[in-house]
């Protein structure tokens, strides 16, 4: 088990999808996630008409991706709660990258699609999209419209291992997902226009066995931060802002 | 618009679903929801044999509950996301109110339904289903499987109202929530042994307008424990174990 | 066990559901129903263009209105036969209510939700409908497009009973209308304008145990007018027409 | 159009369905239903271990029964509202038919396939499925279990029709049904046993543009049962028990 | 069991339902097929505007076409894979006898429903819908978009018969079928013009059992090819273009 | 536009879903399929107890492996026709590869998800399918049961294309699917033992434009054969059975 205050190793490639307008696939340790962003020139009918853009995400597991086999959500004709927590997560985190105005009357959709899970597959998820999105309105000279860099990590507290300060971790593999005290995610941003200070998007933080305390919760919000802002450096590499 | 870090008042109506074993109609300001407790001497399947207890939670709202009609889930034939991500943290929630072992066999499904919304409905149905849930609990000679009393509010930020310290609201009303540039759930816990200091079950913060500070946040998270503070004293004496 | 021609206790309390146009929640001895009128300034597309308007329902129980926990028809994703054959009834009666071409293209939908169940919630929902809807029609200067009172009660033959005329009982509880040989709903409608005499909306007979003669069949005809009568009076207190 | 006290012409073909216990194909008038008895030996879940029995029905139109083509209720992937309350009236009626305990844990499913609609289809139901239930009971040496004979006509009022006795109308076609101010189902039931007056099983009256009177419901209940004895003739002769 | 290289005796009557533009009973020896074409005067969304018209077709048993009741796909809410593919089969190999720009802007659906199943549903059903289709034709002067003749059988290998030449055996029964080693589906067309060879619509052969040569497949297209010679003689006479 | 009788370059990764037993990426040409094999100790209900094993297989694909985005099936709640006849075509041609009774009682599940589709995709799914399958049954020790090696491909008509040899191409693109006359899918089988010669699995030959002729599906059927062989190489190279 890995103990540290570092992510798990993180490949960003892109270009896997042949007709998408962006398209990443995330290997963040053994966390495989296929994200693409599709561009269409229409948004949905109740936002037709003001001249802003949406941004909306679906996520989804393929069904040997996790250790046994999982029932194909089309197969059984709907998609869990789990699934849906999830793409609205996405959705809302990754609208705060974008200036909706300066978009114009365009829907991007970023698909998520995990191929081999182990733990923290909605913030591998979030670090792919943005980088999928980013290329796609590169693709589409709409780059004025990417406001803000946006990625996300897990973080949590693991109780009983000596070697963890305070038992704080990030990014936790399904194991150590599966036996914390604490789990947060947390998506942070940062402006793309030059050096600053990243600040929380969204700060999602539950008590599995235990609840946490105030200090506590400051301790998992300023690692997830740190690491959040190495991310986002193989973020801007992968898309050749860096 | 009420501008202040106190909640809105508090009413809290036992006995009205006459059937439950604990049931509990919460008005908070013109948030009104009627929550239930029912319990079966049987857990789901995945759970049997274990000697261990469950609590789950179902939350609707009434298709008129809302400034225009809503359409019915039962009739569009599928729950919402944002039911499913509810119901999600309801049930999260108040497991942690109950030392699931000391139960036995036996599952509590918490039921929250809207009758009149006004901002802040997941947080009152926690609020109000504690109540019902220890309600149950008594009424079944099971009082010492209670072990926290939990409660949830919700706090925000909202911008250019100069009568706010830092922008800081606490339960907003709809109107508040919809203006809010942050928007944040805070669901705490008590021991019910004696006195304790509250902590946290879950924080979930999210910029709605823009992201937000490290200051912020716990900011946030400060006003949200006082409230709940507050809060936790009338469940008691509705509950009558004040 | 109430053996009697009468109804059980009648209360209807108005204005409880805060955005609806009008609302009521009608308590008849231990089955409550809220019931809620919304009006919308547009009709099903089949109706447009022709100048009238539309009334139509819908129907639900809370998951703990009865004895023990109902399944959340939302949850299962599909209505029962049972609900879909009530709210069809509600509907096709309320219709009798009102004059359609006066209306203008407004459609109001009548949502019965049951609160507490104890027998003849269809009945209750009916009665209960009628006063939301008048007070929505009387809240858009409407009035004049309500042209019948309608209400309804249940009314059946219980065998083995010596206090009752031929077994005749009206306004059945729960475990009355469960030993019932025959089982009937009345909805009865009286022009608003003056006195009159009450005439049959829908009469619906059912023999559960055994069938019926003509002569049966016209004694619980008679005993549901009578019954219908009572209810109108409250009615009418409660929409201040009295 | 036909205006008279009499059924339309009434043809019952059995044996059309080859795999099944029991079938009947009913032709009255241009209304004409395929009928069919399957008999399984086990019941439902919640009836098992009573050692009695169980009747239940299934209802569908095929797609070009009527004027124009009607959307298939298996391609849209749910049954209608009046769907639903057919067969539960039809499964209600044919129950009347057979004493249940005699059968032993025998489950019989009635299902009526509309070929041709021209009005009166779920009575020609009945009346059809009370066939083929005999033919089925027979087959499998169960006749005992057969107490009542079953039938269903319906009967109206038509207005403006000065051939017509106070307007009263038996077995209305497609046209006159919905022309019609009142509509009305009735099924009768008559022992098996030897000479008697039929009795009402079920008798459904609705105002639909307007609401009658207590006379004028009497007048249809009889003309109904008139009607039911009729076609109770064809029924025997059939099932030869004439 | 017939053994043979001949088809079971057919017998094709018309008109059976009454408001269809063109309607078929097929009856292949036990298997019996309800065919109906309805016309209107409307293409599906996307076809809109080409001055083109479009063919679909949807396939259904009754639940007691089976030796044993199947259940309803109305009443389970999907249609099978097996339905679905059979559905899409029939509306392809039809679409194959007209010339759908001369159709106009027409949408022709063919209904078929099994009444009785004995093996070969789809390929009579096919060989109905030709007919339902011509008539439909007809009946609106639009005989000159009937280009081809449409039909279909099935044929098979069936191992250990010593009175099949090579096993091959044409139009197999549901116990023919369910025994065969490979089992084929032929579907072919003919122009209506005059005098011509049959070719080929679809050939869909599988091995069920084994894999199949080269050589068993081409004599097993050659027998499909005769079989469908003599069925189309039997559609020509049911038009009367004989 | 390539114009030839043979087939695109394909690649075969395996390995790349770390939890199946055994899985393989297909790239024929920019057709890119991700099958995996999951095996479980259970077999469904209706197989139970026979000693034998079954093997089923499901299909979809990503929303942007095609030009435009597709809707998700999970999201729309049902899978399409399309989809389902896919499925059961893969799992009907893999069960030819396996000897169930040499199996025991395991299930196969072989999972195809298409991440780019430019045509063919259901005979890639084939292919790669049933090399996850052949790695999944050497990784548990089944390789007794592996009695045949399976793989598909299409085949065409193309008109119009003076290069073509009487217009046959094998292996279609996207757009030359599009514009096919003819349109083939053939599963051929090879026993895994030694030199043999390939015969038919299934053989399904569709005239999309226009019928075709006896000797055109002999010359299909011949290309499409040839073209097994070549993949089949590539398969015993993947799975080092070469």
């Amino acid at each position: 088990m890995r103990l540290s205050e570092e992510s798990r190793s993180l490949a960003l490639e892109t270009g896997v999808q042949l007709h998408a307008e962006g398209s990443c696939l995330v290997r963040l340790g053994n966390t495989h996630v296929l994200c693409s962003a599709s561009l269409e020139d229409r948004v949905p009918e109740w936002m037709r008409g003001r001249g802003k853009g949406w941004i909306t995400s679906e996520y989804g597991m393929l069904p040997r991706a996790t250790h046994t086999r999982s029932a194909r959500e089309a197969a059984k004709g709907r998609q869990q709660g789990r699934t849906v927590e999830i793409q609205r997560l996405i959705g809302r985190s990754l609208r705060q990258a974008v200036d909706l105005a300066a978009l114009g009357e365009v829907q991007l959709t970023l698909d998520c699609d995990v191929v081999n899970a182990d733990g923290g597959t909605r913030c591998a998820s979030i670090t792919g999209a943005w980088v999928a999105l980013a290329l796609a309105l590169k693709a589409r000279g709409l780059e004025r419209a990417l406001i803000n860099q946006v990625a996300a990590v897990s973080v949590g507290i693991l109780e009983g291992c000596p070697g963890l300060r305070q038992g704080l971790i990030l990014d936790l593999e399904y194991e150590e997902d599966h036996r914390a005290a604490v789990d947060c995610n947390l998506v942070a941003s940062l402006p793309t226009g030059g050096a600053s200070e990243l600040s929380v998007v969204e700060f999602q933080s539950t008590g599995e066995g235990r609840s946490f305390s105030r200090t506590e919760a400051t301790a998992l919000l300023d690692l997830g931060l740190k690491g959040c802002a190495a991310l986002m450096e193989a973020q801007r590499k992968a898309v050749a802002l860096g």
